[in-house]
This record gives structure tokens, sequence and C-alpha cells, in this order.
């Protein structure tokens, strides 16, 4: 075989896979959007027949011939083709670690987990979901020791989202944060309440729908490549490539600012997966990075901009189009500060800027410890509802709004949550870096994205996977990640919320 | 290999067929109903990966040393492993006879013939499509002729969709119609023309939406199983079994009655669906047999039931409550009447049931002269035009209101269109069986379609692909096929609107 037969070869095992991915990724998001209620096994029969297709084309002799030939030629390789390379055999190695019957049935667990959480959640049961949740950390703390025997099994679900995160960094990273938020939020109790009655009303589910393909224009998003959906629990995801991503929300009828800020997180996850160069696509480098990464990008949009006071001022005179008689008498000033009321409350995705990582510190410590073989999955309500009062200072009514609020975990993701918290972290560092050449704060007043969206198509989408989180991180910042610049900027809202 | 081990090799290969008719009956219903415009060529790369995995699968020597032992030793299998075994086979062998490569182009044909066609027809342009078309009926031709050399191409694609059909067959039946329905026509265009105002005028989409889930479930169908959609051409599908079923419409703001039958038509096409017996399920026994049956199912549901007087009765009190400022002053028989209103006009799919089979005709004979090389492509739309004022009388504006107005060749459907008509005559026929045993006016008009379902699943549903079209028909009507119970049933309904 030439290195020329061996690259095209690489390109169509690559567009392969983007196939398979095409078809999965659109059963799962069919399934959360559009499928009736009781169609969950039928997708499970599918899912688990084509993710064991895909484990075999992925882990054939073939395929494993093909990438160890052109990693043994690398030199004669492009960067790009390099990286593509490594982490195809990165993760067949991995996955080969793994038996293909667990493998397969690990696919089934997470679809059976999905459709059983749905229900625990509206019947508030965590019972009914307690088996699938044991079997899921399970199988996650077993996968991660036949991956990595030797490592630390946590440590090794937290890379897999972020590369190289450990538990010894985020415990770091979650202390400094715990001890900066708790005093401030101290603070806030002691101050005058801010009044958000002006999020609060009926807003019919058409006008938010016009609200959010409005943000969805005005962020920058290309309505062509990307669809809107609606679903219990917002998720973004990419089709088969870039070309096609959808991004998804939820309307509640007496709060239009929950759907509102949803489409600009997604939107924000969207623009990234869609701002990846077209020669990316249907190659493993297409699409964000790590989860980290795409949280900076996602809560960048959705907090760093889309709850500055030029945002609420730009956004305020369609908001009083769309819902006339229950913006009258109200200002741009006061949207600005309901959507930053800081104010400890039960559910993460509803949460403010400030309380928001505390959410995450909670999800966070009761990971590493099931894991850990410190705490039961049985036990991690009553130690949900524990820790929610001693962080939050609140009182956790029922699981609804406690430990099955999130739809994570039945979808096996552990070792996620952290992502949250540092990518806001970034995110508050590359608005620094990116105000030494662009007037943030004029572009959003004005409506033009055009100048905020080309610096990160330049320095963070375009690339897509190219760099490891860690050097693109640095190829950004001109530095190391530092999250002071975090600190300070939460600071500095709470400073004009509250005067603290 | 034991007899036992081929069975269940039989059934794990049908089980993974499924899951790849799964997925790619879901991108191509993605496509028509949610995904952002401009994705269709990302949806054709992972179309066509897919059907050629797909195409490798079926046509593996491993597959096919499966089936021909299992053929080799079928008085060792059952009647519904002996029937899935003859299907597999024959469609093995045929498909073995189209290059895989050509195989492969013909299916990113379709995917970019269908999006061409969309922006074709809402251009009105012909000549955009125009060279798809040519090739879509190249390939039909040709794809005829590698699969049956010694038979008429035309003759092919006919059986293609039912069984047995053929030219000469159609020629007889269409004949006969033809001569029945002209003068009937004429005489009606005599009479007084019926008032069908009640229904235009202005219809809010959620209300037809409304009305759409209560006619889904009013007739029978099980909405935990069966989704609703919005399309620009209705139509109905399965994923993967009859477990996940989808149906689709198109709301007119200004005329709730297409919707309405589009809902109760295409109901019927996934009543049958989902009434194959459950045992069949990923198999290919699954679901409807041939495109004719399957058409007098929906038509069934559509016209027969759902235009009948007992139905308008049933119904108006539920649109009463819907559209309470049109519907004050108007009463049942006027519903009735509008709906079965008879008039030559452009629309196929808005035909009335008296005219609708000289649509059909009119496209049955131009694909027939098309594939004989009696007519050209690029003389379609004229030869159309004519054949309009022929047959119906009627002038046709522009070709989006004709030759564009259909999705069928676009997707590759050649020779379905005569399902539809032998559709409506089968129903016809079928109904005249039902009433020896069912009183069917009282179920539809007390709103009780137990009785009617129940009799169309025990005789038709349940037998999935048991059995050929031709046998179901007989075993159904305990004798031959009589177009005459179909011509009947339109004079009486022409004698109680028209009086004649």
């Amino acid at each position: 075989m030439t290195i020329e037969q061996a690259v095209s070869e690489l390109i169509a095992l690559q567009r392969k896979m983007a196939a398979y991915d095409h078809a999965m990724g659109l059963i799962f998001y069919d399934g959360n959007t559009t499928a009736p209620k009781d169609t969950a096994s039928n997708r499970g029969a599918s899912l688990s027949i084509l993710s064991e297709e895909m484990y075999r084309l992925g882990t054939s002799d073939e395929t494993v011939g093909l990438l160890e030939f052109l990693d043994a030629n690398k030199d004669q390789l492009d960067t790009a083709q390099k990286r593509m390379v490594h982490l195809l055999l990165k993760n067949i190695r991995d996955m080969k670690k793994i038996p293909m019957d667990e493998y397969i049935e690990y696919q089934e667990l997470i679809v059976a987990s999905d459709d059983v959480w749905h229900r625990a959640k509206e019947t508030s049961d965590f019972e009914l979901f307690r088996p699938y949740l044991e079997k899921l950390f399970a199988t996650a703390k077993k996968f991660a020791l036949y991956i990595e025997p030797d490592k630390d099994p946590y440590d090794h679900c937290l890379g897999d989202y972020e590369e190289g995160l450990t538990k010894a960094a985020c415990d770091e990273f979650f202390g400094k944060l715990r001890s900066e938020i708790v005093p401030i939020l101290k603070e806030i109790s002691t101050k005058p309440q801010v009044d958000d009655s002006i999020r609060r009303g009926f807003f019919p589910e058409d006008k938010q729908e016009e609200l959010a393909y409005y943000l969805m224009e005005k962020i920058g998003l290309d309505l062509g490549h990307v669809g809107l959906a609606t679903t219990e629990h917002p998720f973004t995801t990419s089709l088969g490539s870039h070309f096609d991503e959808r991004i998804t929300t939820h309307y509640h009828l007496d709060d239009f600012v929950c759907s509102m800020y949803s489409v600009v997180h997604e939107g924000g996850h969207a623009l990234y997966d869609t701002g990846s160069a077209d020669e990316l696509a249907y190659t493993v480098l297409d699409g964000g990075v790590s989860m980290s990464i795409h949280e900076s990008q996602s809560r960048f949009y959705e907090n760093i901009v889309g709850r500055s006071r030029s945002f609420c001022k730009m956004i305020f005179p369609k908001l009083a189009e769309l819902f006339p008689e229950h913006m009258a008498d109200r200002d741009p000033e006061e949207f600005y500060h309901a959507v930053n009321k800081a104010e400890p409350s039960l559910i993460r995705t509803e949460a403010d800027e400030l309380t928001y990582s505390l959410h995450i510190m909670i999800r966070y410590e009761l990971e590493k410890r099931v894991i850990a073989g410190e705490l039961e999955v049985k036990d991690l309500p009553a130690e949900w509802n524990r820790m929610y009062k001693e962080y939050l200072g609140i009182d956790v009514p029922d699981d609804k709004h406690g430990v099955l609020q999130d739809s994570h975990w039945a979808s096996g993701l552990i070792g996620y949550f952290p992502s949250y918290a540092l990518g806001n972290a970034y995110g508050a560092q590359f608005l620094s870096k990116m105000k030494e050449t662009v007037d943030v704060d004029a572009c959003i007043e004005s409506g033009d994205f055009g100048p905020i969206n080309d610096w990160n198509r330049e320095h963070i989408w375009k690339h897509g996977c190219m760099y490891k989180p860690v050097e693109l991180l640095e190829k950004v910042l001109g530095g190391k990640f530092d999250p002071d610049y975090y600190i300070e900027y939460l600071r500095g809202k709470c400073r004009d919320i509250y005067g603290i």
C-alpha cells in the first residue's frame, strides 16, 4: 500500500464513521424531540445493532492495520492527517480493551436508562431509576479500569471529556471558586433583593419561538444549516458533519427567559461546531475539541454576552414587540438586573452565574465519591439534599427538583459536569483577550456579532480538534489558564448588580 | 450448520437490515420534516454510505450462502420462514444484477433529485428538474432490464410495487374506469354545482393540529407508537419496525379539509403497518405487503369511511368546537356535500373521488410512454398539459400545478401511481365484504371504529407480507378482484350528491 492509497482509505474510513454517527445521532435526536412516547425499545434495538457495526468497523484488523501503517509512516503525513491517525488509534486502542458484548450492552443500557430517567423524573421516583444508575456508574468504573487499569477511574472519566483533567486539578479549582463565591453569596443575602417580575407572566409558545429564531439569526447562526426543535432537556448535536447542526429548547409558558437563554447557550455550541473549517468535515477533527472548550463557547454566548447590559439593551425592543403588554413600563436596565439576580436555587440549568458553579461542585463531589466507592447510588438523593443545604442553604422538596433533574448520568455522561465550570472560567479569560482587539460591548449593543464571531472563529472554532484542549487554550490565551479572570468577572457583575 | 442455527442467523440478518432501514428511513423522514434547508447533500453523503453497507450486507457470500442453505432445506421451515427466505432471495438476486457503483449512484441521485424537485416546484422551473428526471427514468429502465432482461421494462416497474401487475391489466382496468367516469363527469357538469364554502376561511394551525390528533385517536391509532409531523408532501413511514410509525400532514390555513383528509389517509397507512402481528417485527414480513393493498387501506379510511355521510355527522361537533364562528349556521349535510364535490381540478392529492382516477391515468400513460421511449422527458410538461385538457377539460397554468406537483418521480417511484387507483377499487370491494358482518355506517356514526379495525386487522393487517398481494386479495374477498364494485360505489356517491 502506498501512502497516498492509505491516506485515501483513512478519509473513506472517517466518512463511513461519520455516516454511522449521523444515523445514531439522529435516532437519539429524534427520540428526544419528536418520537412517539413508547418507541424507546425500538430505537434501542436499532442503536445496539448500529453501534455493533460501528464497533466492528472501528476495531477490524483492516482498520487497525491501516492506522498502524500510517502511524509508522507519520513523517510523510501532514499535521491534520497525523492528528487524525493519533485520535483514531487512541480511540481504537481504548475500544478494543472493552469486550464487544459489554460495549453493546452499554449502548442498550443508555437508551433504556434515558427512557426510564424521563419517566422517573416525571413522577419524582428515584427508586425506578436507581438500578439503571447503579449499572451506569458501575459500567463507567469498569470501562475506566479496562482502558487505564493503573489510573484512578474517576481521573479517567474526567480525562474522557477533557484530555488531562484530574481530580487534583478540579479539587484545586473548585476549592478556590467555593472560597470566593460563598462569602459573596452571604453578602448578597444582606442586600435588597432584585425584582425579577419582568420575566414572569404568560408568554405564548409561538411568540417564544419567534424570539428563538430571532436570537439564532442575531448571534450569527446560519439557519440553512442549523435547526431548532423542542425537547425536555435542551442539547445540541451535529449530524454527520458540521453542515447539519441541531439545537433544542424547552418553552416555559410562565417565564420566557428560560428558553431565551437556552437558545443562546445551545446557539453557542452550534456556532462552535459549525465554525469548523469546511475541510475538516467528515473527519474526526470536525467540531469542538472538548467539553470544556465547548462549554466555554456556549456559556460565553449565554452569560458573558447574553447577560451583559449591552445585550439586554439590544434585545429589549424585540421583547417589547413580542410581549407588548408585558413590557409596557419596563426598561432594559430592569431586564438586565432580573437576568442577573443571584439567588440560591434548586435547578442547575436555571441558576444564575454566581451560584452555577456550586451546583456543579455538588455533582462533581457526588460522582467522585460514588466512583471511589465512598458513596452508594442508593444514598445519592439524601446526600444530594444534604449538600444543597450545605452549599446553597436550601431544602430540596423532591428528587425531581433534586438528584433526578439532569439527563447527564442517564446518558452515561459521568465526569462531564466539571467541564461546565471550567468552560465558564475559560470564557472569562477569552473575553479579556478578545477585548484587546474587539470593542465587545459596542458590538453587542449594536447587534453586530461579526467581529466577536470572527475572533472566536479565527482563534477557536476553525481549528476543530486539530489541537489538544490545553494546547488550544494556550494558543488562544498566549499563556496559562488562570481562574482569577473568572473570579474577577463574577465580582464585577456583583458590584454592578448589588453594589458589593 | 444446523437448521436451528441458520434460522437464528436468518432472524439476526433481518434485525440488522431493520436497523439500516430505521437509520435511512429516519434520515429521509428528517429531511422532509425538520431538517434545515441546506442540508440535503450532507444527508446524501450519509445515505450513500449506509446504502452501500446495506448492499454489502444483503449481497455478501455469507448472506447468499445462508439463504441458499435454507432454501435447499425449506421443507424444514415454517410458512413464515419460507416466505422470508423467498422474499430475501428474490431481493438479493435482483440486487446482485445491479452493479454496486450504479446502485450507490442511484441512491445519491434520489437524494439530490428530491432536493432539486422541491426547489423546482417552488419556482415552477421544470428545466431545473429535467436533467434529474431524465436520469431517474433512464435508471428505472436500465435497472428493470438488468433484473428482468426479457420483460417489458415498464411491466417490471409495475410489478415492483404490485407483484404480477402488467400494462395489459392496467390498460384494461383504466380503460373501463375511464369509459364509466367521463360520462358521469359530463352529466355532473350539467347539474347545479355544490357549494363548498364551508371548507374555506381562516383556520389557525394549532386548531388544525388539534383536529389531526383528534382524528388519529378517533380512527384508532395508538399515539404511543404513531407520531405526527408536518411536511410539504404528506407521507407515512415505519422506522425499524411497526412499533414506530410516523405520519405527516401539511396545513393549508385557508382550507382545513386538506390536512384533515391527509391525516385520515396517512392514518390508514399507519393502521395497516402498525396492525402487523407483533411477531413479524424486525423481519421482511413486517408492514404492508404491496402499494395497492396499502393504498386500499389509506383510501378506505380517507374516502369510503372519511367522506361518508356517517363520518361527516360524527366529526361535525368537533369541527364546530374548533371553528365555532365558521361553523355557525352550518350543518353536517352541508359538510358531506362539500367534501364530495366532484369537479375537474389541477392537483391530484386534492381531487375528489370521481376525478381522482383520471389524474392517475394521466401519470400512468406518461410513465408508460417515457419508459417505452415513445415520449421524451423534455416533452412531459406539454404532454401533461395536453392530457389534462383532454381527460379533465382544464388548462394547467404552470408546471408547479402540473408536472412538478408530485414527489413520486423525484423519489424514484416510477410505476407506483397505478396502485392508488387499484387501491381505491380494492377498498370498495373490501367494504362490500365487510358489510356482510359489520354495520359499517353505524360504527362510523357512533365514532366506534373497533369493529371496522378488527375486521381489517383480522383479514388484512395482521398478515403483514405473509401472502402475495393477489393471494391476500382472494383470501379476503373469497373470490377474484372485480372493479365493478368500485364503479358501483362511485355511481352511488354521485346519485347521492348530484341525484344522477
